[in-house]
């Protein structure tokens, strides 16, 4: 949350004129994403968000997310078109950093979403994971199980600083993940962040989908249970929303009804979900990245939504 | 430069029903202001900018500020309208802080002036002195002559672990303007930190006049010394930039002629303004405010522009 990189309006008229976009009217830095800086352009002609890519990001990937954004927005996704300037490249430079300029969307984050919020985001995925099917370039899921592995080791008795006894919970839920893992649910890309705040809606209307700096290609189950993690429980709660639980289900089953086995997965699934984000954030909480802007948040709720899926699997 | 308060969508949607905006569409924190927290509002209507006040501002004040970019607003100027709700309030209360929704107005701002917006920026000074000449409410310069010697006193040797030397050359040009500051110039209501940060541009034309949060009454001459001190100089340089100068007294005397008085007390009012930038800058070097998201500036530059002013006043 933050801007890492100042562009002046002066540079920033220079790379405008490589598009169609008419002529830089209001540029503003704006508090969104975590591993970039992001600006709210507005031109003669329209409005976009310009991203420069900061080092969080492996830029030798970055022609994949673009191309993912363009397959989805293409297929009629509320998903932000990257913008191509005269030559084609959606990729470039600006102030010596990469820099893509892409589609504006309209909506707001909701921080309660309601029920129905929640159904129109469970649909939302499901619509993306159909759309995607087609996007058949692979990129492994770099947050996946055996990053929890290395990660819980590396944070060892850390995990003990912020609860005690969560070390020792993390290992033994690590052991099952490992040995239960599902191999054979219906695979391809998936977007692996979809919180609330990934989401732009007005009212019940799902009108952007956005920060695709995750996706890669997993279980579509396993990227209901992130949504169902991020979206089914009281902010930092840990007793989850039945009515939202269930809407989540039922939006997502309206476009892509689960098979029995995704069913049977499901509460493993959560497991995962839930301990890719408490490692994460337990990370950023143990060792904050030294660029200090990113703020920090609590891992505790993700340790009792694990617990709460791992008394799902009992 | 920071947004320092989260705003739910759902708490701004409330706040908004209290004008006639229309319904929320979009709602992105800003990286603007350091005193407050900023967000670009869109609804069905128009676009509006989003003030939240935190602790750096004397909140009894903020009705004199209000009240300015009213007078100055209705006036013609290029200064956002306070937007008032539907009981006539502007100054409200949002998640628990202070508030204030303000028109959005286009323009950049420019990183390296031309010679002709520097031009541009000194008239629309001049413009905004005579239509504040009637916005008769009073409010003195709190980083005025006695801020500097009491802020000098405070840092003490702290100036040479800026660069050495730096104590005693402000002690002796305070002495010359402590015997000397001018007393009997016009004065008025002054932005009083006119920087190409609080200036909006479309080419050479000024499209709004911002942050009036230091707006004070003082010397209008002194007024333009603040614009010279920060227009007429390279990018932290300081060797002043003739073309530069010369446009902006141009700019500003087409509107309104200086006094062969203010002319004469130039050299010492471009002193003052640089002590003011110099010490305010280097007491958040020295102690950086502990909230961390404020960006130190390097306070040499003027440093530099002090001696530069006191060269000429030799």
């Amino acid at each position: 949350m933050a801007v890492y990189t100042e562009v002046p309006a002066e540079a920033l008229e220079q790379f405008l004129a490589r598009y169609e976009s008419g002529a830089l009217l209001s540029a503003k830095g704006i508090a969104e994403g975590v591993s970039n800086s992001n600006f709210l352009i507005e031109t003669e002609t329209a409005r976009y968000i310009l991203t420069l890519y900061e080092k969080r990001i492996d830029l030798g990937e970055l022609p994949w997310f673009i191309a993912l954004m363009e397959h989805l927005a293409d297929a009629g996704l509320p998903v932000p078109h990257p913008i191509r300037d005269r030559e084609g490249a959606a990729i470039q430079q600006l102030v010596g950093k990469t820099a893509c300029l892409i589609q504006y969307l309209p909506g707001v984050s909701v921080s309660v979403p309601t029920a129905a919020q929640a159904r129109a985001a469970g649909a939302a995925l499901a619509r993306l994971h159909l759309a995607g099917a087609s996007y058949t370039a692979e990129r492994p899921n770099a947050l996946g199980l055996s990053h929890w592995q290395a990660s819980a080791a590396e944070l060892g008795a850390g995990l003990d600083s912020i609860e005690p006894g969560l070390a020792a919970f993390v290992a033994e839920r690590l052991e099952t993940l490992a040995a239960h893992w599902p191999r054979n649910l219906p695979r391809g890309t998936v977007h692996a962040d979809l919180f609330p705040d990934n989401v732009l809606m007005l009212g019940e209307t799902v009108t952007g989908l956005i920060d695709f700096y995750f996706a890669c290609t997993d279980l579509y189950a396993y990227d209901l249970a992130v949504l169902h993690a991020a979206w089914a429980f009281p902010k930092d709660g840990c007793a989850p929303l039945m009515d939202h639980a269930r809407a989540i289900f039922e939006g997502y089953e309206s476009v892509r009804p689960l098979s029995a086995a995704e069913r049977a997965a499901f509460p493993l699934l959560g497991q995962g979900a839930s301990l890719r984000f408490l490692l994460t954030r337990a990370q950023d909480w143990l060792a904050p990245p030294s660029d200090a802007l990113v703020q920090r948040k609590d891992p505790l709720p993700f340790a009792r939504r694990l617990a709460h899926y791992a008394r799902l699997d009992g």
